[in-house]
């Protein structure tokens, strides 16, 4: 890891429950992830309990090794939040009433009668005198920014979407106004069809001859890698030029196993085909249990390409609602290639959208069989004049099993969107 | 929390990608949990790249603040792997080789001839000469315990499978023989209806008289609150009396705003009382897209109550499949109360189930109008003779309000399915 002194980042995240495992601390690698893209280096990651003296010791620590700390969690009114004292002690400084961050708190408390006017929402409205309150969007604890001696602590509350909000629309902004960054540029690649190691052999004469100052990283998804390219230099235009250069050798290597060339969702490559295209899409779920619906659902503007979708849990709701014959499923039985093309058909008919995607299987742990044991999952996609299927045999894991259907099934319906319409 | 002397622990996780964020860190929360059970206090997580100095360093101060040091990551056989030459120097010792560890990496390899690479091989097997090797049943890469003037160092894999095992079988047991562990326990209660500040006033005067040796902590979700109770003490008899005293006396604060007694996920609040009463569910989801479903099917053994969804991401489909009256949807539209219940109650008819859900709403971030912002989601529950409805007034963000309206639709079936079943 390249060390620059002028933009080294230490993340300190407080809260007893991180350090109990009772929440696992997804806020650092988000921000990690962000900060590295942003030219910034976090050497650091320190998970601290709400205990006072604690803090301000991690504190110290931390501006003796770098000069960004970005603190999260322990803003709350409640009493095993301190944080915002501790900040004070560190920073010798008293707490004071910031009229905005009360009319911000309001703003969300309008909605919860219950809430309204008492002490504790009047105390998510005081702020440490000699630091600049950034207003919280999402929620009502209020960011707090202070300046010592050209470094920069940030206070930011633990809710991860209100963390990333304020994250984004300010404090990555502002650090970059306020440090010089080196330009880092990168490529992102989704590549499918090989795993870690077999891609690794495949592509490592072309990762052996990458110029210096360009980086490959591997990074593992459930069913597919992420490759990512990085360079930092200068010169911004000789470093696209290298890293274009270096993208069309590897698509020369891999050709379609390359999905995409940007960082995106599996379900975000389909429906940009869709968007592209103007077709529709339905899903018939049985034991992804409605998760393809609810990735087509989550972006914004999906109403443009998706109609809805049928979870066929039983076999009542496949055969009376998705048409599937009786026959089917008595003779070859609910996980099988005969109902998993007639439930993505049904679907497309009943819902009316130019594509079906389906799924059934056996997520697990139980319901296995010697002829389909846990992770026989058989997924289909059709249209009103064709429908292309395939079977797939995962592990014993449900959570895994219901995930890597979901994903081999969008990527299945993104290359029948490809090529069939 | 309460530091004991002699029972305070540091984990340090070892590896770039986790500062930059390709890998969130499972493995410390993994750790934390099964220790916290076990009687030990984490008192601090770390995780630093794969860098000597900066190993040393976090090692040295790790010494100076715990009793129990756990490494894990970077035993791997590759060349950034660098953590057990780093043990080396910090411990002064040298690397020998190991053949009972050398036995146990033949053991792996052997079902994967391609990867026979004796040199690597041989790598995996050398240990410091000071440590104590133990075997890694699920991996290559040997466990290494060290001791040090009453404190214990050990170094474990990363890969979280391999680290698990050696926690539990091998790790655990040694330090509960090497340390005095006070017995802990602790309750968790799921609490909705109040914002973190509202139930911190509400239950104030109980938390103020709270015997010393209890602690409460507030877990905020988005919306629902997690109390959580613990405790430590040499007499675990008195220590659970006390714990259900004040259980006891909150539950005659908040009554029915306890949802839970132990730390569940609200789909699981909702389905243990579905298992209870045999009672089936559907949903029909619009703004939600299926992630009520998704959330019903997550869990082994759903098919005993759930039977399917239809997510109606469009009129059409409210109307043609749900049954939704055109004049509904032409005057009052699909975001409203009569379009929710007629989707409650036409979901329950068609798939032939006790209770249905429904949810339409406008997830945001566009769409919304001056009478409908966004935010506004109508959810519902019936069954084949009464309807239940209830308007939110979320915020925002798209996700979160999905995330939310799931959540309230959730706890509104539960105490359907309580009342009226």
């Amino acid at each position: 890891m390249i060390h620059k002194m002028n933009n080294s980042v230490e993340i300190i995240t407080i809260g007893d429950e991180l350090l109990i495992g009772q929440v696992i601390d997804t806020n650092s690698a988000w921000m990690g992830e962000k900060l590295n893209e942003n030219g910034f280096c976090v050497k650091q990651i320190t998970s601290i309990p709400d205990d006072k003296s604690h803090i301000l010791t991690a504190i110290a620590n931390a501006f003796n090794n770098a000069d960004v700390i970005l603190i999260t969690g322990g803003l709350g009114p409640t009493k095993d939040d301190i944080t915002k004292k501790s900040l004070c002690e560190f920073f010798n400084t008293e707490l004071i009433f910031d009229e905005a961050s009360y009319d911000n708190v309001k703003k969300f408390i309008r909605n919860r009668p219950q809430n309204m006017d008492n002490e504790l929402n009047r105390q998510q409205a005081m702020v440490p005198k000699s630091c600049t309150p950034i207003l919280n969007k999402e929620g009502t604890a209020p960011i707090l920014w202070f300046e010592r001696i050209n470094k920069i602590l940030v206070s930011l509350p633990g809710v991860p979407h209100e963390m990333e909000c304020a994250m984004t629309d300010e404090i990555l902004p502002r650090l970059k106004d306020f440090f010089e960054c080196p330009s880092r540029q990168q490529i992102t690649m989704i590549v499918y069809g090989y795993g870690e190691s077999a891609l690794a052999l495949k592509i490592s004469d072309w990762e052996n001859q990458l110029p210096n100052g360009l980086k490959l990283a591997y990074l593992p998804q459930s069913n597919y890698v992420k490759l990512r390219l990085s360079g930092e230099s200068e010169d911004q235009e000789s470093l696209k030029e290298s890293l274009d250069r270096e993208v069309n050798k590897l698509t020369a290597i891999l050709g379609k196993s390359i999905l995409a060339y940007e960082d995106i969702e599996p379900e975000k490559i389909l429906t940009n085909i869709l968007k592209e295209k103007k077709l529709t899409i339905s899903t018939a779920e049985s034991c992804t249990g409605g998760t393809i619906a609810s990735l087509l659902a989550k972006h914004p503007g999906s109403s443009s390409f998706y109609k809805g979708s049928v979870v066929s849990y039983c076999n009542e709701v496949k055969h009376n609602i998705l048409g599937v014959k009786s026959e089917t499923l008595e003779t070859v039985g609910a996980v099988s290639q005969d109902t998993v093309e007639q439930m993505a058909k049904g679907v497309c008919q009943l819902l009316n959208t130019d594509i079906g995607i389906s799924v059934s299987g056996i997520a697990g742990p139980d319901g296995g069989t010697d002829e389909l044991p846990v992770g026989t999952i058989w997924i289909a996609v059709a249209n009103h004049e064709t429908v292309v299927s395939k079977r797939l045999q995962l592990g014993t894991s449900r959570s895994e099993n219901i995930n890597k259907a979901t994903i081999e099934a969008i990527f299945l319906a993104k290359e029948f969107a490809e090529n069939k319409n």
